[in-house]
Order: structure tokens, then sequence, then C-alpha cells
């Protein structure tokens, strides 16, 4: 059996959707699902499925004994030309922004360690559920690489002294510790993690598509200006969002005491 | 009796100006504080008047049950055109804009729940100060309209995954968690939170006027540059706050161990 | 004796390079280590002497009873010209963010007092260790003189109402507090300071001089960055830490399950 056969039958990302959760299992565990040019690829292709108005929410999970190890060192290493790295590096970038960028929310569905890129993707998703064992570090100033761009992600999600710790002794922080620094959402004992990632989907699920596609949007371009342009972009938003039909259903549905009819898209 | 009659009796925001603090109270406990256009308008104006020197502190309170429940859905589809929608959340956003720009500090006296706008006020108040019983929620999203405008205070006031969990689910967080989190300074027994209040807003008036006024202006203008600008222009309002008078009675106040006599504006 | 040979025999800044860590020390213990103007000149020089390849990581102390107690009241009420007051701002400022530009990371070591301009330098170290009997405060507010240049910092370590609570009350937070809102690390008992300061220079000792530099560089230059931008000067970052000998050898080492040599420069 050669490898292009090996990759058909088993998918570097393997996708579900089911009931309007798209579940994308990074696949690789031998390699604890390290982010290869082709796992990057794979992965990018598996979020632009995201666009398809079936999708309400993404939850992004790891095969295997870890969530996600980052970047394939030997891969690196392999390729040492200065083009190469650019190129992975710009690839790893894209996919990393396409998180936010989709119109719907993306969990991170965290178990065992995610470290270096893998901590990066937590950092990246709108929300993450964390097993109780999960363990997070940047850890490539341990290979003498220091973890630039997860930095961008993990000094956006906590105290820049906690990310300059983390990242300057590659030291790991347990799931309570990421919870109580902003990193992930809701630490759960490893039973109990796919029914958490479950009720948080579902309590997305029952909102208004609309509503959540046009806030998230909103939230992250907001978040990068001043107070003021905020303001004026986000109330804008607010009246195109009152004049959407999922918000007349809503109100009137509120007022009525009975539950919203979404429209759907 | 007629309605403005009731109006001129029962003010939509209820004013008391004592020993230097000013009270400015949501008044409509039915609605539970919602923020009508003639409520924004009332507070609106209610905050101008603590532009006056007697003014050092501002108390914002709700009466009734809750602290304020965000904006008035019913008068919202009443008037539901994309010119009232923008114009309502012009106004919003001014009021709220506008207690980050008072020159005194405003403080949020929150009881009961503060959700959607009136977790908004919470979040651009300069502090808070909760009952162990305040629940907070951005909400809007139930209702099929992302609280895109509070997301903008709540997002400078915790980390961003906490405020979009928040924002995409329209959960409630208790008072203690709003602490953790940065949305709150202080929580007490609701039997106790007027005397902390009051703590508190004594703590401020024992300060020089000029000093509080100058340092709110620069923290403001500060959080929105980068380091160096900041660095820059909080050197020339030091310099400048050392060339007021009070900074010269304070500093030989200290050094002779003698309580400070501020001139007071 | 007269002052200089007083000046020569105590310096304002004691200095020790002792196997890779510079420490520091601000020795004015009579004065609780104020920052006077020729202690700031004497601090500017003490960590200009860390650009030197044999310093890994720069060690920032207080002699005495106190970490530091900010600027030097008594100097600053007697040089009272507006001239004056912007110089003295401006060599701080210069001084402060001295420790972010350079090379190696400052590990501030923080035991007894650090307020105003002493608590400033504790926010703008890279990163903090505190005995648990440390307290921190931005007092200036008691003398008629807001912290603007310390909230700079402030504001920058912690949440904006956990800040401007500090500014404007000038009330102290003790050591757990400070490393729950960020501004410390780690807190320690007073007898175990020295080791922990120890430790956590030995890890970073450890990690290669390069990539340690690169990553510091990279790591405030993206924090003012938008996330796209920031990405891109990240990848850019990773890609060159690629090419440097050093990431070459940790991750031969790291396949090899070897201790990596760095380069060391």
């Amino acid at each position: 059996m050669d490898q292009s056969q090996t990759t058909a039958a088993e998918p570097l990302v393997h996708t579900k959707l089911e009931d309007g959760v798209l579940t994308l299992t990074l696949n690789r565990p031998q390699q604890y699902n390290a982010l290869s040019w082709a796992m990057l690829e794979a992965l990018r292709e598996a979020l632009s499925s995201a666009q398809d108005p079936a999708v309400r929410v993404v939850v992004l999970a790891g095969a295997g004994k870890a969530f996600c190890a980052g970047h394939d060192l030997k891969e690196m290493r392999a390729n040492c030309t200065l083009d190469f790295q650019r190129r992975l590096f710009a690839l790893c970038s894209e996919v990393m922004l396409s998180l936010i960028r989709l119109p719907v929310p993306v969990i991170a569905r965290v178990h065992g360690i995610a470290t270096a890129a893998g901590c990066q993707l937590v950092g990246m998703c709108d929300l993450a559920v964390a097993s109780s064992q999960a363990r997070f570090a940047v850890s490539g100033i341990n290979v003498g690489l220091f973890c630039s761009t997860p930095s961008v992600a993990l000094s956006r999600n906590m105290g820049r002294k906690e990310a300059f710790e983390m990242l300057v002794t590659g030291e790991f922080i347990d799931a309570e510790e990421a919870r109580r620094r902003g990193l992930v959402n809701r630490v759960v004992a490893p039973e109990a993690l796919d029914e958490e990632v479950e009720r948080l989907a579902a309590a997305i699920k029952a909102k208004s598509p609309v509503a959540v596609r046009m806030g998230k949007e909103l939230f992250y371009r907001q978040l990068e200006m001043g107070i003021e342009a905020a303001y004026q972009l986000a109330g804008e938003v607010m009246a195109c969002n009152m004049m959407a039909e999922d918000a007349a259903e809503g109100i009137d549905a509120f007022i009525e005491k009975r539950p919203p009819q979404w429209r759907g898209c």
C-alpha cells in the first residue's frame, strides 16, 4: 500500500458534519497531530467547508493522545531554506487567521497536550473547552526556535507577563491555569469533555445564525479599533442586525413569551 | 394624570448631589430600567451636570429589582426603521462614551441584573461595586440581536474568549466571576453595597480634584496608544501635574507629615 | 569623606555579573531606593551594560527594606520648573522603555514595597518574582500627583478597572493579588525569593540566546500591531530564527534525544 493510498484511507483531517456541528479532527496521532505542510493544507481545506450554511459551529479536535504538538520539526529541518520557511509560516498564519474569519464560532476541544502551534490553535479558536488533564506550552524555545507566531495568539489571550514567561521558559501550564488566564473557557473531567463541547455547541446552535455571523465579524474588527471608531462600527452593525428578520422574530417571540423560529441564514 | 405630569413627578433619572457625590439612579423600575430613547436622553442630561466642580464622584445606580436590563425592545420594535436604529445607537454610544470623558470618576453600583446595554454601562464606568447577588449577561443574542455595542465595552474589561462566550451564549456570570474577570472591582453582601460604594467614593473625594481629572483623561487616552507615544503623553501630563498647586501642597504635606489642603479645582 | 568618594564607595546601582546573570540592585536603602535624577542615570548606565553578550538575564532588585518607592519627591519639589519635570520624566521613560528593548529578559525581584514609579519598574520588567510580603501601589494620587507614567505600565499588565482603582485610590494590593492580576509571575516566601529568581533565570539561561533575543524583540513589537500585521512580522521572524544555527542544533538535538549545544550569540 503506497503513501497516497494511506492518505486516501486515513485523511489528515477527519471531517464529520452532524446536526449543524462540523467536527474537524487532526488525524496524525502517531505524530501528535503535528502541523506538517500537508496537514496545514488539509486543515485549510476542511475549514473552508465551514462556509456551508448547514454548518452552525465548528469543533476542532485531535486524534490520539495529544490535541496538537505544533509544527513538524523533521519536515522543517529537511526543508531548511528561507523560502520554504517563509511559505510554511505564511500558510500556517493563513490557517490560523481563517479561524476568526469563519462566519461561525469555532470551539477547540482540547485533551492531552497543546504545544507551540498547537497551543496557538487553541488561542485562535473563538472558544475552548479543555479536559482537566490537558496541558499547554509554547515550547519552541526548548529547541532554539522562539514561538513567535504562537505569541501573537497567546498574548491576545492572557496577560503579557504570563505569556512571556511561557514563551521564554517553555514550561507547561495545566488546564485550570489556562482557564484562569483566559486561554480556555471551560475545564471538565476527561470523560465529560465531549458532553461539555456538545452543550456549548448546542447553546450556539439555538441562536440566530445571522446574528452570530454579524456579531463574530464585528467582535474581531472592533477589538483592533480605538473605542470611538469601535462604537461607530458596532452601532452600525446593531442597526443592520435590527433590520434582519431574525431580530424582529426574536424580539416578538420574547415579548409574546414563546420560542423564536429563526429563518436560519 | 397625564404622561407628562408623571414624568415630571417621577424623573427617568433620579439625581442627588450630596457631599460631592452625584448619584444618578435609573428610574424605570417596572421596566428594569430599560434604556428607552427618553431614558438615554435623561441620562445624557444628568451626566452633563457632573461637569459642575462641586461634583467629585458620580455613582450610577438602578431603582427597583434590576440595575439595568439594556435597551427597550418594545420601543425598538415599534420604530423599526434603519434610520431610527442608527440614531438610537448613536445616542446610546454618545452616552456610553461620555462616562469615560467626564472629569470625575464614575462608579457603577450594581445590584440585581445588568444585561445587554446594562452590562455595557457597567463596563464603561471607571469603577464598579457589585452586590454578591448581582448577575451579568449580554443576552441580546437570545432575541436574535448580537450585543455588538456592549461587546466594545465588554472586550475592554475581560479576556476575549471570556467576552465572546458571554456574547454568543447569552449566559449569565455572577458577581464573583465578574470581579475575577475584571468587570467589577469589588463584591460585597447586598446589605453592605451602599457602604462600600461610599467608602470607594470617599477614598476618591480625599484626593486632589485636579490630579484626578488630569489622570482620568490621560488614562483613557494612553490606553489607545503605542507604548512610546503613551509615555511621551504621560510624561507631559505628569510634568504639568507637578506644576499644579495641589502637587506642591501634597508633596509638602507629605514631607511635613500633615494632611494636605487641596485647592479644590 | 566627600560626596564623590561616597558615591564611588557606594554606587547608586550595585552591579554584579555572575554566571550570565547581571544583577542590578538599587542602592539608596535609606530613601527606599527612590528614583532621583542621579539614580535614573545610574540605572540607565547599568542597563546599557546588559548589551554585553556575556549577559543572559538581568535581575532588578532593591537594597534594604523596599524594592523601590518611586520618584524622589524632595528633589522634584526642589526643582519645580516645568523644564526640569519634563526632562526628569523623559529620562525616566527612557529608562523604563530600555527594559523592554534590552536583548535579554529582565526579571524584577520584588520584596517590600513597590510604589509609584517603583511599581512601574515591576510593570516594565519582562517577568517578576515577588516575596509574599511584597506590596504594590501607585500612590502618587495621595500627594496630588496622579501616577500618569506608571499608568502606562500598569494598564498593560492588568485590567483597566483594576488599574484605575489603584491609580485613583492609591491603595495597596498584596503579592498574591498582583499575581492574580498579571503584574507578577510568581510569589514565594521571603526566604525563597532568591532561589526562585535563580530558578527562573536558570530556565532562561538554558535557552538559545539568539532565539530569546529575536523572540523578545518580536514579542513587544507584535503586541502593538493588528493581528494580521503581527502574523506577517512574526512569520518572518520565525523563518529567520529557523535559519539560525541554534534552531538547527536545537531541533537535531531534540530528534536525536540529546541536550543541545547553543552557539551562544
